[in-house]
């Protein structure tokens, strides 16, 4: 019997899909799974799949082609690391063990580190997507050995998404942890863009009103132009889905308590680290929290008031217009902020990012795929070092037609007490970074004042302390 | 020659000043530095002050009555620790080490426990005030064995500082780490004060246009009213400052990028994963960072315009009052956030911490002392298990009366193009926490669509997904 090219360990839904996927492309994939069930579910439920059912590791590892190319889909943290430990005396100088899962990017510099002192590679590699992106493609975020990244390129490209231009949403992001580091901030984003979309939905409800039905064309539309996503594509069609037991809307059953797995906390605390500011993202981090206190709030709801109800008078289409632009315009800030944090982590950790190709590989397989990600890559072609997005010709012409809808839309919002964190850390974050002085001046003389930490001045070089009682 | 009560190891600034503040008190102090020339720099400016100079940590330990009680005040991190290290060999069981020092609270609790193993007691004590605190009375957060606390109780007493009613500032804040938690959460609100101070200047600076003298007296007029606290007075005090150099006002002088020493970041860092929403003082931090980006910031001046300035049309002293009740709505709204963190900590690390005593003894000694702490001291009295303080009736009464006033500030704000991202934050969260329906429904409904992360529904429990295409 001849050996595999690759072998998948770990056969919860991701890791059974990707071995799907790669073997729907002619490769025979030998599969192991801790408790042998899974294993023989799989197998018995696609019995003319070219699947090989190994039962013990020692079994899996010997059915692999060497260099042994071992794709880990595994619980991430304790899981990954006892994984490892099991697999590791198998194995061979030069074998490529892969880590799949959702894993914080600072274990994989670790384990990357360790593993390579006996000679082996290690690559972590974010997989966008979810279910159906790891079955009929996924983005896909490599980090690790390049040499080793090589070795795995050809099958990676072949199950990753294609973009519209045909190209595979799969590249090299840099050594050690910068895969993973690339998949939390793109997780991060996905936070952001969820959260703005979820604002545009409040406004347009509470203060224009719009019914379910409105709001699914409103969102429809909005996919056919530069909006065009993912992201916006579901939402108008959950607008549209009807409760099977109720025959309600089904959006509106649907309790308000948003749940997380941790990466939109972990971008928003590595940005801290990294003294990148990440306001959007955190925003929308922390609504998230805000709405999981549906009792506290429900309670509050009772006794703190907010402004009294007046309808609105304004013209209604340039409402949704203008929500639109803010809606646009806050995106762009929140990648504006997630590329700048990828630049602070690639300076940081000595990464070597490329940017536009990072934004290249958003384009199609992942939850934040939309069209407007070829700006990104676009403004990259031209500078590849741009300090921030938002100084791009293309995002400043969007800065200077867009900044005041999302102004009205703040004042709107702000004027009838509907929450829209995002939208106005957005328009906050764009106002600060424009400013060439910051009142941050009185916060440093406040710093000197109490505790004598010194201040630079605006006239000369160097730091100072004045006498100030 | 007789022992002494206590110790102090570590006679930097804080350390020595402390020592000096004890020795006032009517006790003989011995001292230790790692380097002699401290030591004998203190006791040649002292001559006749009860300091008794040790010059190895064996003399040191063995000048002292037992048990123990050492006061460190070193470098935190790797300093503590060696410290420790190469005293826990000289020290008996029931000896009492305290560390005074800006340590994140996890280490204590690690230390704590280390220690606790040999018998020993670790105190971690969050300790505010600055030099002057140190030396005159600060205010003193200590956390570690209750039986330990007893014993060093009667020098913390005497040496803290005291509230406008006489009472001490410090108190038994909880076991292994509650000391230097509550001192973190003490540092995120003093970055949300001093924000929000920031932004009301801003907007009064660049929408009103006042001049520094005129800043100078609203902050003086502010000072006799609710927001009566040390760093609304030091504000004041800051607009009437002349550079020696120039002649000018020094606030104009000083560099707008503001420095951090990381406490803010680590109690954002801690809310995010303690799931206790702390936006503002989040904001505050990401402010701060941004500041520091002077360079792209002066350079994107030049590329990002804002809205066409306007000369201001209204009731100057009614924005300027507009100005005051949203920084005071605004920094309850902080406070809030960081009691609601407080609480959520308590229940995480077991500590039942009293909430009321905590802005009791935040009343003097310490930056962020103000009258208006207070309010939540009586807050928590009356209900000591109060939920969040905004629904306290006194909190609630401001929220109803100042509201319009926060809400006319950012909407002028965000209309004139002056970043104002804690009150906007502090609008948004207040807007968030009163509503009983959020649109989280609809980021479930996307997680759901794209993850199969399943929803749950408001008519009834239990975990739902939806077969959306």
């Amino acid at each position: 019997m001849g050996k595999q090219a690759i072998g998948v360990v770990g056969l919860a839904v991701m890791g059974r899909n990707l071995a799907l996927n790669i073997e729907s492309r002619g490769h025979a994939v030998s599969v192991f799974n801790r408790t042998r069930e899974k294993t023989d579910e799989l197998i018995a439920e696609f019995p003319d799949r070219k699947l090989v059912p190994t039962y013990t590791l020692e079994e899996f590892v010997a059915s692999l082609e060497k260099p042994r190319r071992i794709l880990m889909m595994v619980k991430a943290g304790a899981g990954t690391d006892a994984t490892i430990a099991s697999l590791q005396p198998l194995l061979e100088k030069g074998d490529i063990l892969i880590d799949g899962g959702n894993t914080h990017f600072t274990d994989t510099i670790r384990r990357n580190q360790e593993l390579a002192k006996s000679g082996l590679h290690f690559i972590g590699t974010g997989v966008s997507g979810g279910e159906e992106g790891a079955l009929k493609g996924p983005s896909i975020m490599p980090g690790g050995q390049r040499e080793a990244y090589d070795l795995v390129a050809p099958i990676l490209t072949e199950i990753a998404a294609k973009a519209p231009d045909g190209e595979p949403c799969v590249a090299y992001m840099g050594p050690d942890g910068a895969g993973h580091f690339v998949k939390m901030v793109h997780n991060g984003i996905e936070y952001g863009d969820m959260q703005l979309i979820a604002e545009s939905y409040a406004v347009l409800k509470q203060v224009l009103g719009l019914s379910n039905q409105e709001l699914g064309a409103v969102y429809t539309e909005w996919n056919k132009g530069e909006l065009d996503s993912y992201l916006i594509e579901i939402t108008s069609k959950i607008f549209d889905k009807k409760d099977e037991e109720t025959g309600k809307d089904l959006v509106d059953i649907i309790m308000d308590r948003a749940a997380q797995k941790g990466t939109g906390k972990w971008t928003s605390q590595n940005a801290l680290d990294l003294g990148a500011p990440l306001p959007l993202i955190t925003e929308a981090v922390f609504a998230r929290v805000l709405s999981s206190l549906k009792d506290q709030r429900v309670a509050a709801s009772k006794v703190l008031e907010g402004p009294a109800a007046k309808p609105f008078s304004g013209d209604r289409a340039a409402f949704i217009e203008a929500v639109r632009r803010a809606l646009y315009f806050s995106k762009v800030i929140s990648y504006a902020q997630g590329f700048a944090q990828l630049r602070a982590a690639s300076d940081e950790y000595k990464w070597d990012l490329d940017y536009g190709t990072i934004a290249k590989i958003f384009r199609a397989g992942c939850i934040i795929r939309a069209r407007f990600l070829q700006k990104i890559t676009d403004a990259y072609s031209k500078d590849k070092q741009i300090a921030n997005l938002l100084l791009d010709p293309y995002f400043r012409d969007i800065a200077a037609n867009y900044q005041g809808a999302l102004r009205d839309v703040v004042i709107a919002a702000t004027t009838a007490g509907v929450p829209v964190p995002a939208f106005s850390s957005a328009i906050a974050y764009f106002d600060g970074y424009r400013s060439a002085r910051l009142p941050a001046n009185l916060v440093q003389a406040q710093r000197d004042f109490f505790g004598a930490h010194t201040f630079e001045r605006l006239d000369k070089p160097g730091s100072y302390h004045a006498n100030w009682s």
